[in-house]
């Protein structure tokens, strides 16, 4: 899947940016600092994952103040299942950003994704940080991008500008995330950066309702790796009243976000490992959108289907039997599947003729897989992925 | 991964066997029919799919009776996901098997295997059921083991002849289950034929403790095909006292039962579409038994665990990260890993100068992970297969 490159020349009034080179990924920039010229409101969703990485369990903690002041990010290594001297680390690190740009330490979130299981070598990220520091830019958003990614064939950004109370805003969000994304393992990171004012409750609901929606349709809390996390990090340098829950400007800058964490969605989809497909999987007519939601999981989730979308393989018994693995009641009687609108099976009968126009949508990178259940009104969805040849070779030639 | 070829001459008193070809699949027999010489007590285990294949819902009924005098088996067409007229041609099939055996349709259980969402050929199906009517024999096992396979790459059997109150019986059970199972959708069929006299609770208790232990811990009973089906058979033709669920006799044939299901649980493994490792995911020291065994199953289910078992790579982290998305509380910094007894991890950190030797167990072709959680005396085991480019080829190739 190829997709255009977008050099995003983007600034966000209140942040700086950094990318620079470490040495802990064999090549490229690998670590990004992003900086708020003073500390700003900002919320967190983070793994769900029982293992979570020592830069995961810091942050967490950090979060509960609502405000920070800096991200300090590190690709090449996850420092997960690190212990003791993980935390260490994250501790060390982030008090040295914290003396550079003269705020605590406890102002400072980390992330980090990479390799799990082995210790961060110290002196590199030390070194990293104070490079990082020395090269922070108004104009570095790319730069930054570009240094949190690993497996990635590509930096994943997003740009939407609304006004709120007659001022423009910015929302810039950077991503990563690569991997075949749900059920699996591969770090998702995501920071998304606005210089509108925002209090913490708006802030915090904003984020889980959006990630809700996108996100969630394609890494499951529980499934999430040891290093997920989503932040949104707010300047206020917009100077605009500040959103609250109930104020007019929250459904504005709250369908910006949900905008911007869909579109890094898609990228990270169809960026997956060895991806060939994008592929939407819907569910329509359940009784409950939270069953609607189970049977799309099932099914995007399921290697036999992930096969048959790498294999642009029309085959809907595959599809209805996965969705019959969700644990909902079913009536295969009375489901129709549609691929792209094609409508390849009606009341669980295959419709003739269809398989071959079925099979031409199948054959492009996006693509849609649809079920209607005709039990009530319930809706879901999910992103998958395919799963192809070339993700297998990827994931059993990376190695410890 | 290759296996002795094991050419079974075994007899069950009080059953006959036949294999034939009836041109469901593309080659080779594919009607499989067993009969007993009177009704006998008759368990099942079948698949918690919400979209159950045309026989499995009729079988089900007809299990409710307790006994049984015929299964009827083919391969190459699953009739899922076929509505009225598939459920109508198991009644017709089933009906003319128990013409021809002068017993009630209502005695005679079906299974089927393969392809999802066509109908079956019934005028086919017809003629295999009378050619494997006449063909009727008893030293038939091994054919009608032949005939049950699909994308096996060699027909499944195992054998035990225990004594039960000094009458010597036998327990020769037939399966197929290609496909990477669990957490996928490749069809399972199990019959265990044996001439010892169980009464009805015996059997049904017997069977379910056997299948928990065994195929539960291969393929999880949400994640079940459409058509996954387990059945105990029973002629009674040993004539010995009959084992109830108190009597003297009821452990000793159910730990050979637990045997048989055990071996053919291997042999599915081994035989998975394309893989080509077997590995057993043991977890201790969880709180309870349940917690292991969840957390056994995330490991055993994650493609990204899978494919590093299928490049022989000790990759404990993964293993680790693995088990934090089953939704239990860990203590990363307590965990020990080890592969095939090889300690790599200790107490969350990595062991100096292991994953050599962890490297040359995992080349071979069966190995064991372990985790210890240090949490209390909870255990939990798995039997999963790796993850290889073959299987990828194979399923995105097989098509509607």
């Amino acid at each position: 899947v190829k997709l255009a490159r977008r050099a995003h020349r983007v600034r966000v009034p209140g942040f700086r940016f950094a990318g620079v080179r470490a040495g802990l990924k064999t090549r490229g920039p690998d670590v990004a600092l992003i900086a708020l010229d003073r500390p700003g409101v900002t919320a967190g969703v983070l793994t769900a994952n029982r293992a979570p990485a020592a830069p995961v369990v810091i942050t967490r903690e950090r979060l509960r103040a609502g405000t920070a002041s800096a991200v300090l990010v590190h690709a090449g290594n996850a420092n997960a299942c690190t212990g003791r001297e993980g935390r260490r680390t994250v501790e060390v690190s982030t008090a040295l950003a914290g003396t550079l740009l003269g705020v605590p330490a406890a102002r400072v979130l980390a992330c980090a994704t990479g390799r799990i299981g082995v210790q961060v070598p110290r002196d590199r990220l030390l070194h990293g940080v104070r490079a990082a520091y020395a090269s922070l830019a108004g104009d570095g958003f790319a730069r930054a991008a570009r240094a949190i990614t690993t497996t990635d064939a590509f930096p994943k950004t997003a740009v939407r500008r609304v006004r709120l109370g007659g001022r423009p805003v910015t929302l810039a969000a950077l991503g990563k995330g690569a991997g075949m994304i749900a059920p699996e393992l591969a770090t998702l990171l995501v920071f998304v950066c606005t210089d509108a004012r925002l209090d913490r409750r708006a802030a915090r609901r904003m984020l889980v309702e959006a990630v809700a929606g996108t996100f969630n349709a394609v890494s499951v809390d529980g499934d999430m790796s040891t290093n997920d996390t989503i932040l949104l990090l707010s300047s206020g340098a917009a100077a605009n009243p500040p959103v609250t829950v109930r104020s007019a400007g929250y459904r504005t800058i709250a369908r910006a976000l949900t905008e911007v964490l869909e579109e890094l969605a898609r990228l990270v989809v169809l960026d997956g490992e060895g991806a060939s497909r994008l592929v939407e999987v819907i569910v329509r007519g359940a009784r409950r959108d939270e069953e609607a939601q189970r049977i799309a999981r099932a099914i995007a989730g399921s290697t036999l289907c992930k096969t048959a979308f790498a294999g642009g393989d029309p085959n809907w018994g595959r599809f209805v039997c996965a969705a019959g693995t969700a644990g909902v009641p079913l009536d295969p009687d009375r489901i129709d599947v549609s691929i792209d609108g094609v409508l390849v099976s009606r009341y669980g009968r295959p419709v003739p003729g269809s398989l071959a126009a079925a099979r031409r949508r199948m054959a492009r990178c996006e693509f849609r897989v649809e079920l209607r259940l005709r039990q009530g009104r319930g809706r879901g969805r999910m992103l998958a992925a395919d799963l192809t040849v070339a993700y297998v070779h990827f994931n059993a030639a990376y190695t410890t």
